[in-house]
């Protein structure tokens, strides 16, 4: 049924997209809260309106090309989710007199300034959020700090409103602590807005985001917006944190069995690092499932196999207790797919979609890449 | 000096490049073997013609979309080395009849009869070598061994030679443990085509290849050719391995300041794993580079500066041992470059390179991707 399609290729199930994306948007907009997903995962158009249910945003990206090519495609209301720096400022500004509305983030007084002086250059204002660090992950401001003032100052009528990524919801070990990190993140953002209205400021924005907290929060009560993104593919991570099952994952690397080494209980597969990527995302998850479980060519999870090594364009597939594999099953040429560790990594290793009906490819989307 | 390019961007310094391309060149033509470069790292038709000084091939690729491209190029004498499959083969053909010389591997007496098989249908002969496997870290069949003959049997007129890639080299811990590995990888393929050759077989082909046994190997003697990639380019894995020195790495991924977490001795910069991988090739070595050494804008690496952690566009630069930052000398915006960990994955990351010639940005080469 997939004879058609070379190996390696990237598989996505439209009917397990539609209902990834409908379970978000629902569980978000029944708490009146805005979904702004996040395409950097999909880098796709048609994931992006189907996520959506409309066609002009609200969107969250990480490039510049994200969003100069999903506005280029009908979408208007775009935050821009990596820090600016002043030598972006220009590409913003021109996607701002087209007629987008772009929002940027920053984190220090130093990128607020270069922000501001760089937009009055340029003739226009571009909107911003600051930055609150919620869990020590990454970026951002101390919740209610000083530095949290300084930024706003530096901002002036720039200021938007404030974001936090809730990166460790990926360390976690369970919904019980997402719930927690999602109490965490919420509470840093709605804090912050707070102080910052408290001493005048207009601060209607309040961003959240991670997909496991997005599930799993108890409260979205002060929040405005969410981003949330690997949900609309769901992956490994994703299943090993409790937030879906392996059922859910809408997208996989179909591959080729290419050898088999009997004595060392390995099937050979064409799908390497360049088709699965090098994410590892569940080796430090209660289940490591090495670079992906592996599927029947009609998505079945086949016992405990997994791939356990990979090369450029080679994996080697494996009983996870290293038992014994019944060679039979899978002659040469024969068709698997593996499920990924990561659906940001693995997506971004393929320029297309071949996008599944009841099984069968029916067309493709394409990705693209770049910044 | 950099500050015309969008960050991050793939960089190649082309002086590095060509010397790199001419030590091999030297190294491998003066011991009278075929050097057949594999063009999987660079995907790029300007690096290839450097590495060959020749258009026309020899070349060795790892997807048949390679070998499409590089033939559409002028390239003729083409070995593609992955498993080949029977569903893969009527491309091949049609390569063939197109004048390219394409020859492929094989390494079970199912997948030859399969190359036959389906070749016979496609009305062509398509050379294929034997795979052996000479070090046990993934495909072929024992040096030697009945297997050996039973799949020289099923190729029939098919059989050009044998071939190893000597993947193991990737695990030694110096030039001395790289020699024995290359003294295996010749043993192993120089005893498996005497035998064939004893058994009445034309074998007139006998390859082996990994950047580390080109450069250490003692003896080529029986060899007809070497496969080598990463050498072109070269990276921190070969850098650790003692076949290259920092200032050998041709590539380095520019990278903007985006943020300081100055508690944390921590710069942000927005390369993250989209610009540099997820490869973390020199984690096993002596010297763990985390996601890559940090340089200033000039190349020049900065002390014990290292990417530590990558999110799919952010990178967490900091001190090696945890130590302070001079955060002044990184103010926002500013540039610098990394050095990656194994230039294949890196540069797959990437759609074309900004050639560098005394430090200027002279031109763009294309890259491409896929199958």
């Amino acid at each position: 049924m997939l004879d058609g399609i070379d190996t390696p290729a990237l598989l996505l199930d439209a009917e397990k997209l539609r209902r990834n994306c409908a379970q978000m948007r629902s569980r978000v907009l029944s708490q009146g809260v805005v979904l702004r997903p996040h395409v950097k995962t999909a880098k796709n158009v048609e994931v992006a309106q189907m996520a959506l249910d409309a066609p002009s945003g609200p969107i969250t990206v990480s490039t510049l090309r994200e969003a100069e090519y999903f506005f280029d495609h009908g979408f208007r209301d775009i935050l821009y989710a990596v820090g600016i720096v002043p030598h972006k400022v220009p590409r913003v500004a021109a996607l701002t007199r087209r007629g987008a509305r772009v929002s940027v983030i920053v984190d220090s007084v130093e990128a607020a300034q270069g922000l501001v002086s760089e937009s009055e250059k340029a003739g226009v204002r571009i909107p911003a959020l600051i930055e609150i660090d919620s869990d020590g992950h990454r970026a951002g401001v101390e919740p209610e700090s000083q530095r949290l003032h300084d930024v706003a100052e530096a901002l002036g009528d720039h200021l938007l409103g404030v974001m936090t990524h809730a990166g460790d919801s990926y360390n976690c070990d369970g919904p019980a602590g997402i719930r927690e990190v999602a109490a965490r993140e919420r509470k840093a953002t709605v804090s912050s807005a707070l102080a910052l209205r408290s001493r005048a400021h207009a601060c209607p924005v309040v961003s959240v985001g991670s997909t496991p907290t997005a599930t799993f929060a108890d409260s979205f009560a002060g929040v405005t917006e969410v981003r949330t993104g690997v949900y609309m593919f769901q992956d490994l991570v994703m299943a090993g944190l409790g937030v879906c099952s392996l059922d859910d994952i809408a997208i996989s690397v179909l591959s080729s069995v290419i050898g088999h080494q009997e004595e060392k209980g390995w099937v050979l597969i064409d799908a390497g690092w360049m088709a699965l990527s090098r994410d590892r995302g569940t080796q430090r998850q209660k289940v490591d499932q090495g670079y992906g479980v592996v599927c029947d060519e009609q998505g079945r999870p086949l016992g405990d196999l997994i791939v356990t090594e990979v090369n450029q364009e080679h994996g080697i597939v494996a009983r996870r207790d290293g038992g014994e594999v019944d060679f039979a099953t899978f002659p040469i040429g024969s068709l698997v797919r593996v499920l990924p560790n990561h659906a940001c990594a693995t997506a971004a290793q393929h320029a297309e979609y071949h996008v599944l009906r009841d099984g069968k490819p029916v067309e493709t989307w394409e990705r693209f890449g770049g910044w």
